[in-house]
């Protein structure tokens, strides 16, 4: 008989997150229900969303209870099938929460799909630059900034998973780009391995005029991930009628930090703050992931994944989501 | 020989502002350049951005200089024309400053133009409610915010010329209209005068409280002039994917109050929020013009004017809009 790992969330953690915020417990597999397939996990999407909903604040889903699997999207195989459609072998990826095990049907938000079968594509991929992140910076770039030729981009946490994408689309699309990581070779990697025009490290202690030289006739979008003094280090390099793609505020959501910005320059610049979310991109998820996968599979787009082995290790693998530890997509390998 | 009395700014008020921060001048009227016009003003406009004009900060355009005439939209009369297609006679607005006279040109922000003769539509009327003050409201709602059919809307200083224009423009569209004002008797006001669905003082203890009354359903739409706590409430009704056409912050103009507010609302809402100025609106002025004027002589909206008599009322009048002591438009009468 198998066994179902699952953490459970026990306490919420104020900054960082540890093992010690959940309870380990084994269970068999779930019951499954006309309509819905048993899937065992194979890798879970580690991102900052899932911090957010470890946090008893108000946000754009319910957070996770107390005492509940923690909430998490990932890929799996289908293990047992009544859904239509869906067949024993198959590869999926749904909310599979941190766990072995899940029973899942299709709707809701990330909910149930089956992993698209492309030459020269992992599966995996699809959890990333051809999945919710990559969708998410097609999103923030296209949809929301409209980026264009000759617009100048600035692209903060240019080094994750989003950033790294959403950095490279603008660039398909004609735009000057300046990414903005952690760390000089970050930094570096933005310009030798994803082709941005410049990256510049924002723990440099000239950061601000590294990056008032990077934009000499200021910048017309910012896609931002982080919030706080870097966000505002970026906010006044805008030129008038900029457009922010409000993706994430990272740097509060580990405790800490303040969420508290001028307004006022949103007045003085005519700014325009979008903030947006993977729960909205339903309408243009096709159109995205298509785009996605034929620029991967030309060479067009490229990305790195940052593995880190064993479910219980999840919890320490989403802090290297704030210490900067990771380069692209982080993924836990479940099975 | 006319004399050209002028108000030139002598000290930037840290608050209130009064007579003494100007140099009160008499000149004879400015030599009139070929393609110019020498205007003799009749009407000002007082708008809160002649206060924000004053101070040395980043703001839209460049701040009045020190000793230079205060600027501001007016209305007059075309004594002498040396620019074709304008007469002696003809009535005109454009920046005519706080004077008694101006050579002005076409171009530039409210760059000179005829003031149009349509019945039953008094001249004033184009510095207002079918002038820069209605085209404004227009902008924010119809091009930022897109206002339609069954959205609630906020409307805040609901009971400014801006204000009880955006409030009645999105009710010609089908929205449902809550306006905010200081004070039982404008408040009263935007519902019996203005035909807003609800009115709301912002001074009353249970102000909140009665915003969410008015609110059931959340709101879809913000048209902010404020800041400051008031905006705050406002922004803890708006829905999912709302709208804020961010008009003004006054609170913050006349010195004191805080422009810092939360940033992270607008990813938990995904938030459209969209800074808009009158110079940018060249490309809608007409159409904007046309249909306000459309509206005004159907009897389908309607507006007042608070008038103040003589040129060196200018600085205590535009104390009115920051006290709440006028109701609609504010001009001063030069002439």
């Amino acid at each position: 008989m198998s066994i179902n790992r699952q953490l459970l969330l026990a306490r919420r953690p104020e900054n960082r997150v540890s093992i010690d915020h959940f309870d380990v417990v084994e269970a068999p597999p779930p019951p499954v229900e006309d309509g819905e397939v048993l899937v065992r996990t194979r890798f879970l999407s580690v991102d900052p969303t899932n911090r957010v909903w470890m946090k008893d604040v108000p946000q754009y889903m319910p957070p996770v209870a107390i005492g509940e699997v923690m909430r998490s999207g990932g890929l799996g195989e289908v293990i047992e099938s009544r859904l239509d459609g869906f067949a024993r072998g198959d590869l999926v990826f749904g909310m599979t929460g941190w766990q072995d095990y899940a029973a899942l049907k299709p709707g809701g938000a990330l909910g149930l799909a089956k992993v698209p079968t492309l030459p020269g594509i992992t599966p995996e991929k699809f959890l990333g630059i051809c999945g919710p992140n990559g969708v998410t910076a097609w999103a923030g770039m296209i949809d929301v900034a409209r980026v264009g030729e000759g617009d100048v981009v600035i692209v903060t946490a240019a080094a994750g998973s989003v950033g790294s994408a959403a950095g490279q689309i603008a660039r398909l699309k004609g735009a000057r780009v300046v990414g903005i990581a952690g760390g000089p070779a970050k930094a570096a990697k933005l310009v030798s391995d994803f082709g941005f025009d410049a990256g510049i490290d924002y723990r440099a202690d000239d950061f601000a005029d590294q990056l008032k030289a990077a934009t000499p006739r200021g910048a017309d979008v910012l896609f931002e991930n982080v919030g706080g003094a870097i966000m505002e280090a970026c906010t006044a390099r805008l030129n008038p009628r900029a457009r922010i793609a409000l993706c994430g505020m990272i740097s509060i959501y580990n405790g800490g930090g303040s969420a508290r910005h001028d307004w006022s320059v949103m007045l003085a610049k005519r700014l325009r703050v979008e903030g947006f979310n993977l729960i909205d991109c339903g309408p243009i998820w096709a159109q995205a992931v298509r785009d996605l996968s034929g620029w991967l599979a030309a060479g067009q787009i490229r990305d790195e994944e940052t593995i880190v082995d064993g479910l219980e290790q999840a919890p320490e693998a989403l802090n290297m989501l704030f210490d900067g530890t990771n380069v692209g997509k982080l993924l836990v390998r479940v099975s």
